[in-house]
């Protein structure tokens, strides 16, 4: 038994990128956080230190700053789908390129003036795979695997009551009271897959498709009456997937940010659902994909797949 | 030459209070972070231990929710002073209670539904010292003097035009070009003090005021054509003092966040101002406070105040 | 084509748990992060709300207190296994539970007085799955698959020489000059995979497996003279495997921490390797897996396997 | 009434240094992040935007990087003297420097390799004035008031046991149980000021003193039965100024990092002082300063001076 290299990558990770457009007194502004792993065969750099196969992490970080003067910076999964083309096409030894990226939004405040938008942020995280051979007429074309995640995150939720948690298992370590009626709270971080990405992805409208998916989850956390937040999480994935039909799979996870009722009996004093403390650590943390019915059966694979009687 | 105690406090730190208030269907939403620093005849608790005149920070923690309950949260500088005067009235030993608080600001979304609102939070520091003697007529009179510091932080503005930095003092170690057009970007940390507080405040309006120093602030910014950050950082203070009456002096703290033009060139490109790394350090720091003559001779203390054309 | 549930799980993060062991006047110090995350039969719960198969991250945070104090707490491999098998074994629906431990150093100063050890923690990912029946005879025993993962993160490490960074593929966006001469230094964030771990795994002393691994770890990063950090990645993953027989697979994610030579020569100073700017961002990240011959054809999957002439 | 400029300053903050001596092979690491704030005859930039008495932050950093290079970097209580003194010197407009540094520090582990020690950093504040006349024949003599602060943050200690607090004061929000017996941990946040440092400092030893200072803190906290975290912060500042002649006043800011014992009666357990919830918020925060018996009255002004039965 030899020890051998396993899976590996290399790239640049939190390249900042900061992007106006000019056209006349009204500036445009995209502020990105980008970052590339690629993979190949990478084998010789790690065993004797030949570096032939490797662009320096540093070239890609230029390529990053060099692709926004040349193409500029309009849509993330756009951007990602130039970046990770290009690696995969021009480096001769790497056969898979992701670009994971986030933007940080900016508000409007005049014609070349903005404001940080908080703690939401979009991402977009763009796989390309060249296991197939360059078509000689087309070069351009992509001639493998291609992937498109988008995403978001820091997106902070709370619904004042309508949340309940009850009849749940009780075990020997079991001290919690049931309650029907409890501050429900978290950070969404959601990723969803889209289906259906070709080589050439003509006309896709990504933003339009982004604040859909935003606004379907924003939605069925606000319109849902909560008995867990397994339930909430369910609700919001699936009005994304019945709403959404370029949306092939979601996956969310959600921490509970615990609000707990104060105890203010010992001061004589009521506690009708008012006063609560907000608290850091410990926190639930509940994790769930939905998709649609596989043809392949790869959801039914871990055993918790399970049709759902609203179709899409 | 012996050694002795100097000056000391304590207090509970980070105290999160979320308040729900339910008048109805449609609910409304506070959520605090309040910290309060007590100082007074403590001599003994270091010295030799004696926990006699220490109310317990956790004493202090208890009373933060119990008077959200009683008396309820609506603005943080009223808040504030509720629990700075029952400290300084309470406790025999405390001569001076300092309440922090910040206000992490949440956007409506439905009846009982809201969104985390950014990086933002509105700040309050209440200050009450207890030098005078009660008057046994009215009890809760304020009997010292009471300052009121309101506040912001996190408000990240940014200017992608009508910023220069040129004509400045250049030394043995300067290689920094000058620039007629630049990026200025700022994280804005303001406190601001309001006049006359007197010990009952009838009828202040602590939102408005608010509503309009933020205003002042984020107005000046932007319409500041900026030949230095510290020019910016006047022109924010000298509007919010000329525009708010109410307000007697103004601290700011500007990092300048530097957003470096990309040389693009040994790639055959230009770079008209349209691609920037934006740094994280190090980071410019400008400090500056904008106050009224004074009556008292404070602000020439320091050697920097300078009488200004503009009356305000 | 209809919307199902994927894979799920949920559990309680973050929870924070510090043993003390009172054997006397000496104490022994445990400080723990401890998460949980749980699988199974939970669709009923995503869709209806219905809570019956759930026990509450409430219960769970209970049972690492309860555990802590019954068993003690002592190596952090072993407190994982206990809490992961309780959960398969108690919780019916539950099939997986994976838990993952964070342990906090503190170097003793005095009987019972200690201090904190900087950012290095030591890490354990305990997965237990319960694929097979409980046997009558020996309800105790484990059933299923049981995984042990042990790790290290925040072990920052530097060499000021005897790396060199040549010889890479320059392309159009290259500008990056070749050097003879760095600053190598990472943040090592390793986990590496204890072969056989049976259902009862009888005196594994995992105390001694992390010394070495750990020591491997920092014997390799020293001695190695680095043509690249992949080179050194592979290195120090080597001789964990060739040294650690216990183990089977080592994973390492690499930050490459730039430091950049300062340019002095504006100021009529040379810089022969002296004075740098240690960044933060962008940073090189390699990540690898080194791994024995797999006998099941596991490794070749990614296409990124290769022999290597060093048998272990 | 008019609106004037009141205090201010300005300079770069956060300059991360990393200095490499290359004395033969054995290599010598000092790795600081310096900032630097600049006051004096600031008012036309702040009014009218001209830059003419203002030395570029970036020119400010780039010395910081020449000066390591030319003088070396050893002390950060020199290092810090000779950047404040050379501003005050150098740029006219500028009456004061103050120059802030933190020392990251590192473990040898080989010729020329080393390992981050975890999150304990030592300081350096030092202010430099320039309000008297530069002597002619001796342009290099300093000729304002110079103070120095060292300083020590993020050094965690913890007692698990010799720690009480029991007889305070309890009002009507107070619910806190009395205990003989708790943890007691906290981050210590140290700043001292050093007596008499004049003009030209020959021969300082501010290593030993550092070891020295830090040694007591660290004495104090751990042979202290403590009744409170106040006690315990007086008695490690007195142990300061009785053991180090050369230190002028002491401020200390101790966190009460508490560890609440955990009711385990729900589970049939008792809890001996033996299993601990680490909690992150809120928490105590103590805060206080030692001084010698002041010939000029300073301590007394805050009214909190006493004296102390104990001659230094």
């Amino acid at each position: 038994m030899a020890i051998v290299l396993g899976a590996n990558q290399y790239g640049k990770a939190e390249v900042r990128l900061v992007r106006v457009r000019r056209d006349g007194p009204r500036h445009e502004l995209r502020d990105l956080t980008v970052g590339i792993a690629l993979a190949g065969d990478l084998a010789e750099v790690h065993r004797s230190g030949d570096n032939a196969h490797v662009l320096p992490t540093d070239s890609q970080k230029n390529t990053v700053y060099a692709f926004a003067r040349e193409h500029g910076v309009d849509q993330v999964e756009e951007f990602g789908l130039l970046l990770a083309r290009h690696f995969v096409r021009s480096v001769p030894a790497i056969s898979r390129a992701r670009v994971e990226l986030t933007e940080h939004g900016w508000q409007r405040l005049g014609p070349h003036s903005f404001q940080r938008d908080g703690s939401e942020i979009r991402t977009a995280t763009v796989t390309v795979d060249a296991d197939g051979a360059v078509d000689a007429a087309d070069p351009d074309g992509a001639t493998g695997g291609t992937t498109v995640e988008s995403g978001i995150s820091g997106l902070v939720l709370l619904n004042s009551t309508d949340s309940e948690f009850r009849g749940y298992l009780k075990d020997r370590y079991t001290t919690l009271p049931e309650t029907d009626d409890r501050i429900l709270a978290t950070a969404v971080e959601a990723r969803w897959r889209h289906a259906d990405v070709g080589p050439t992805d003509p006309g896709r409208d990504w933003a339009e498709s982004y604040a859909g998916v935003r606004a379907a989850l924003v939605g069925a956390f606000v319109e849902t009456y909560s008995r867990s937040l397994q339930q909430t999480l369910y609700a919001m994935g699936h009005r994304v997937l019945a709403e959404r039909p370029e949306i092939a799979q979601l996956r969310l996870a959600l921490p509970n940010r615990h609000h707990l009722l104060v105890d203010l009996a010992p001061f004589g004093l009521d506690n009708p659902g008012e006063v609560f403390v907000a608290t850091d650590r410990p926190y639930g943390l509940i994790e769930g994909t939905v998709t649609r019915t596989p043809e392949d059966g790869t959801a039914a694979e871990d055993g918790t797949a399970a049709e759902d009687g609203t179709a899409a």
